[in-house]
C-alpha cells in the first residue's frame, strides 16, 4: 500500500503564515502526497508553488458550519477554481438536515458540483453531529448526486473520522462514491483502519509523520510495519 | 442601565433548527435585545420574523475562521444584506495578520464596509489569538476605516472576551469606535464587567438567563443586584 497516495496533506489553521504553506506544499511535493488541503485564502499561493507538481489543490468550502447560504457557497467554489483549486471539500448545511430539508442539501450539492467544471467533490457531512439514519440519508444523497467523495468531518466540531461511521457510509454507498476518512488520524494503525474500513482518502496534518517513522527498520509506509514498540508510527503516539 | 439594550441575542449552532431561530427571535422581541444573531442562511426567517419589531438581524461573514477569500466575504456580505440582514459581523483574515499584510486587512474590511450600504459593520479580531501588539494593530485599523465596532471574538477558539483585552481596546480606539464583547459572557457579573471596560455591545447566547433571574426579589438587569448567593445571575451559576 503506498500510503502517501491516500493522504490530503491539511493545514487549516487560521493563523498559519505564507511560511507555513510553503512548507506544507514542499513536504507535499517531497512525499507524493495525494493533494494539499488549505483555507481558499492560501489556494493562489498552494496552486503557484504545486503546478510543476502531480499534487492537486484541494480547499474547503462554508467551512467549518457550512452555514453560509447556497449562494455563498456556489460562488465561493467558483472562485477557489478560479485560483487554482482542483478538488473542492464542501461542508453540507447541517441545520437543513436537522430542518429534514432534503431537497435543499441536495440542490446546494448539485448546484456546486455543477459550478465546479468537473473538478472532484468531496462533501464533508459532519459524522459527529449527525445520527446513524442521518449518515445513512447523506451517504444516499452522496450516492444520488454522483459526487466523488463522501466525507467524514471537518476536524473542527466534536470528534473526528471514526471506524464504525466509515463502515458505515462504506455499506450504503453505490460503486463509485469513495470515503475520505478525517480529523483525527495522527498515527499509522488509525489511518490503516481508516482504510480497512473502506476510506480511500485521508485528510490529516500528521502526514508528514505518518511517513517518516523514527525506527531505521520501519516500512511502516509500505504497509508492512515491523518496528518495535516505542516506533512513533504506532497507536497513540 | 438597560442590559438588553446591549445584548446581540445569539445562536450560532450549526445544527439549530427552524424552531431553536423562532424560539431565539420571540425571545429577542419580548425583551427588546438589540439585536438576533445568526448563520446567514436565518437571516431570511430572522429577517421575516422581526419585521414589525424593533430588533436588528445581525449575521456573521466568513465566520469563524475568517479564511474565505476577500472576494468571497464581501460577496457574502451582499448576499446577507440583500436576504435582510442589518448588522454584519466579519472575521478578519487572521492569517493575514500574521504575515503582516496590514493592506490586505484594511482593503477587506473597507471592500465590506463599502459594499454594505451603510448598515453597521463590526469587525471580529480573534483576541484569543492575538498577541498585545496584534489587538492595538487591529484597534487602530478599525478607527482608520470607520467601521462601527470592534469585536473580541468569535466563540469558537480557544477562549472568548477578556476585561484585559476589551480595555486595551478602549484605550487605542477612537471617540467614534464602539466594542463588542463576545465569547462567553454567561453571568450578570461578566456582563457589567466588559461594559464597565469600555463595551456597548455584548454577544451572548445566554440572555434570556442574564435577563430572567430565578430569584424573586432581584433587580439584575436594572444593574442593581441584590439577590442571594444561590441566584442564577451570580458569576459562574
Amino acid at each position: 500500500m503506498e500510503l502517501n497516495k491516500y493522504i490530503d496533506h491539511t493545514n487549516l489553521k487560521n493563523t498559519s503564515t505564507l511560511k507555513d504553506i510553503e512548507k506544507l506544499c514542499n513536504e507535499a511535493i517531497k512525499y507524493k502526497f495525494a493533494s494539499v488541503c488549505v483555507y481558499p485564502y492560501y489556494v493562489t499561493l498552494a496552486s503557484n508553488l504545486l503546478k510543476d507538481s502531480n499534487v492537486e489543490v484541494c480547499t474547503v468550502i462554508g467551512f467549518p458550519s457550512g452555514m453560509s447560504t447556497k449562494e455563498t457557497k456556489v460562488y465561493e467554489a467558483i472562485d477557489a477554481v478560479e485560483k487554482g483549486a482542483t478538488e473542492i471539500d464542501m461542508v453540507i448545511n447541517i441545520a437543513a438536515l436537522k430542518n429534514k430539508d432534503y431537497e435543499y442539501i441536495k440542490e446546494e450539492i448539485e448546484e456546486i458540483r455543477d459550478a465546479i467544471d468537473g473538478k472532484v467533490l468531496k462533501v464533508i457531512i459532519e459524522t459527529c453531529l449527525l445520527s446513524e439514519e442521518e449518515i445513512i440519508k447523506m451517504t444516499e444523497i452522496c450516492n444520488e448526486t454522483f459526487v466523488n467523495f463522501i466525507k467524514t468531518s471537518t476536524g473542527f466540531s466534536e470528534y473526528g473520522a471514526r471506524v464504525e461511521d466509515v463502515e458505515l457510509m462504506n455499506k450504503y454507498k453505490n460503486e463509485v462514491l469513495e470515503i475520505k476518512a478525517s480529523g483525527g488520524i495522527r498515527d499509522i494503525k488509525t489511518a490503516e483502519d481508516m482504510i480497512n474500513a473502506g476510506a480511500t482518502r485521508l485528510g490529516t496534518s500528521s502526514g508528514v509523520k505518518l511517513m517518516e517513522c523514527d525506527c531505521d527498520d520501519c516500512h511502516c509506509h509500505d504497509g508492512d510495519c515491523d518496528c518495535g514498540d516505542d516506533c512513533n508510527c504506532k497507536e497513540g503516539k
